[in-house]
């Protein structure tokens, strides 16, 4: 049987999972690539970090990268360091060293996607992604290949585990946002600095991949509009369950009269769509597809072994030879492939939930819906809580929480300023989208 | 662009759909396959049946299969036509003459998988059937390709629409399975002979396709134990329900201590679970990859245009050159795989659900409770319900649901068979296994 020398970049979670089930279950890989995956080199940052030959016995460990660009025996590069500009500098090498290369990177192929393809363009060699959007969740794959017949017309998807995690926590226990992301932390499921995650960066670098996937949308993810989780209060969490619905950060995509609406945000899900369903650290994804119709996936979209899971199956993918046969014929994130629109956020449609803080005295719920109703918003649930407690003679105030239908975007945000306006509005108003 | 012609061999339900795909988004296609795939042939049974012509222009339809085998032209023969004796003619005569072959047929593969494939081998082309488990469901490809570095630990799947609409009818508007399957055949989700449908064989068919992906076991349909549900009794959905279950008709596949366990039979699926959420016309699969934990796929199972999605897939596959590469390193139903043994199902370890019918009297729990507890089978939970109408002198007898701890298959069956045997249990008992 022949042998494919691989170098790994990156021996960090996801590198040392990926060390580990091809030199833990080598028979097993050979037999569905078709040839022996041999793990060559890994590439750290520092040697001295840990000791790290006794674990993967064979692998060379060293800390230049050239050494593995260099050698004429490696046919695969795996890029598992993360962050861009390293690398972006060393995709782009081993590509023009005629290597194929796999990468878990969604942060660099949000960015610099087109150059990344380019120059696998001008190599003829591969790049393979599953691991960058999902984990776990063979849903590049899916998109790229199970689906290839349909044109995909929404998808909707949780695509950060740490964030999801923490809306469970919320969700489940009542517990509030800090506490929430505490808890993840204490238990690995979010970074000591967490900004990316829960800022919905992180989100919107797989969103612009899927987008890319399912639509041959070319966006930056400075193009997706973007809400994280960080400013969510427990008491809409609570509100949208009563109205029977669950709050998830989603990336949502979606073809709306030949333009693309992108988003991601924290949205309400109805409490029977499978996406509802999704606890804890898991990613899903919704796909709905001109002939399959719905379709959903679901899995873990991080940690070491699912995240390895994924690479591994990439490099099986490259080692049979069919990556490369879909990199030629899909021309990711090509200048050439027809573009489609985006849809600017102001006309985006959809249902949408809100929250005022109102002063507890006769008339103001109407003076709401007079300034919803101008707009051609219509109402489609009220819910009017308790008072606080009281503040000196005035009795303390209301949430008043409101389900829209559909309404146009530019449309809310104008009744919304001029809702917060009103003299007997206390709070900025919360607005949270809902997902059909 | 190169041109790839494709003779379909049955154009009824999933033949028009997959002809439709073809003609309507060529342009979409073409892109995605990277030559032109062109519907040359369509073959038919009966010319007389109705008049295609006008619907697929340009497709030349024809009663005679010759007619596409004999085509130098044609590269994929598009087997549609199901049943066994003439579609296995079709595919090997296809095979024989150099022809690529896609398929839908699940029957076939379970039965002839190991000749069809031996065939395939032999003139080194692909045989591609994303569509014979799952329909629309990539399931095919996510465990060749997309999970192709775990070892599948397990799997548990919906694969009959035609079941899940029934038991969906059945448990969300309490009508009974015979006004059910009515119902379903109405609508179009059943057919006029429902058989191979509701006694468990077309799951069957499906659990040897995807026992043969993820566990290399060459089974046929027999070897399976199966159970339909079509003597499933609307009380013990309802029971299931009270102890927080709901029942589906499963195909389940563990390995467990190095032999595979496989099953076909209506089985407890806890309320929180992915698989009990499925409902309605839907398809789903659980995958369990000792690297990539848990994994669900869901969507449509059957219906024209979810299974011609899936059957274009698999055309874009073969004509991208993936599916040659697949066919020739996974070796499909190859005499020359590590055979894994079948875990005789007097060996299997399952917590199980029971309901007796037994006589009102004092002592009679405790007798079976006895009986249980000789064969070191304990009880989880019990519920005892209202006793029915009294006949004549003596009250009417009344149902006892038992739910057991884990318990080896011929322990239960003994003892289910002891308990049967007492004069006090009035009609034989009611046993369903419990899906972890
Ligand atoms: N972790 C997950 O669950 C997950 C899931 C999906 C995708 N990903 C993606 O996978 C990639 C890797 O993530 P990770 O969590 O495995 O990261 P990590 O644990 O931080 O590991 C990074 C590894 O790269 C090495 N490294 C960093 N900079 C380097 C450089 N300039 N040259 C050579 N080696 C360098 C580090 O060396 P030292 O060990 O010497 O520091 C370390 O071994 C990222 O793109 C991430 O977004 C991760
Ligand atoms: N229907 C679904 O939802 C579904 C889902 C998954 C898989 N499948 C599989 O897909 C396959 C096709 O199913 P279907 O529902 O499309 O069947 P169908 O509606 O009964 O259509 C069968 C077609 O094959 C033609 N045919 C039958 N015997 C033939 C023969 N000996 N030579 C030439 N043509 C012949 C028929 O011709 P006439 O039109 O002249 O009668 C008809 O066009 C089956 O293997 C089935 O198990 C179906």
């Amino acid at each position: 049987m022949q042998q494919v020398s691989v170098g790994l970049v990156g021996l960090g979670t996801v590198g040392a999972g990926v060390a580990r089930i091809l030199t833990q279950h080598a028979d097993r890989i050979a037999r569905r690539a078709g040839s022996r995956i041999d793990c060559k080199w890994a590439v750290v940052r520092d040697l001295n970090k840990k000791d790290r030959r006794a674990e993967f016995e064979g692998v060379r460990i060293v800390d230049d990268v050239r050494r593995v660009i260099d050698d004429p025996e490696v046919a695969i590069v795996v890029e598992l360091i993360g962050g861009i500009d390293a690398a972006r500098r060393i995709v782009l090498d081993a590509l023009a060293a005629g290597k194929h290369v796999v990468t878990a990177n969604k942060a660099l192929l949000a960015e610099h996607g087109p150059e990344v393809f380019a120059a696998a363009r001008a190599a003829d060699r591969a790049v393979a992604f599953e691991a960058s959007a999902g984990g776990g969740v063979p849903i590049v794959g899916a998109i790229n290949v199970g689906l290839a017949a349909n044109q995909v017309q929404s998808l909707a998807a949780i695509l950060n585990g740490t964030c999801n995690y923490i809306l469970t926590q919320m969700t489940q226990e009542g517990i509030a946002y800090d506490a929430a992301l505490a808890g993840a932390q204490a238990l690995g499921y979010a970074e000591a600095d967490p900004t990316l995650d829960v800022d919905g960066t992180d989100t919107a670098h797989k969103l612009a991949i899927l987008a890319q996937l399912a639509f041959r949308a070319n966006v930056k993810t400075a193009d997706i509009p973007r809400e994280g989780i960080d400013r969510l209060d427990l008491a809409d969490l609570k509100y949208a369950r009563e109205l029977g619905y669950t709050i998830k950060l989603l990336a949502h995509a979606k073809l709306a009269g030949g333009a693309l609406e992108l988003r991601v945000a924290p949205s309400l899900v109805r409490n029977d769509a499978p996406l509802a369903q999704v606890h804890g650290p898991y990613n899903a994804v919704r796909v709905v597809g001109d002939a399959v119709g719905d379709t959903f996936f679901h899995g873990r979209g991080a940690g070491m072994m699912p995240t390895a899971s994924a690479v591994v199956a990439d490099l099986i993918d490259v080692a049979t030879g069919r990556a490369l046969l879909t990199s030629r014929v899909l021309d990711f994130w090509s200048a050439a492939s027809p573009a489609v629109p985006l849809l600017p956020s102001s006309r985006s449609l959809r249902r949408n939930y809100l929250r005022f803080l109102i002063a507890d005295r006769p008339g103001v719920i109407a003076a709401i819906a007079q300034i919803l109703g101008a707009r051609g918003i219509s109402i489609a649930s009220v819910i009017q809580h308790e008072p606080a407690e009281a503040v000196g003679d005035e009795p303390g105030p209301v949430p008043l929480v409101i389900m829209t239908h559909l309404a146009v975007e530019e449309d809310l945000r104008e009744a919304i300023r001029e809702i917060d306006g009103l003299d007997v509005v206390r709070a900025p108003s919360v607005r949270l989208g809902v997902e059909e």
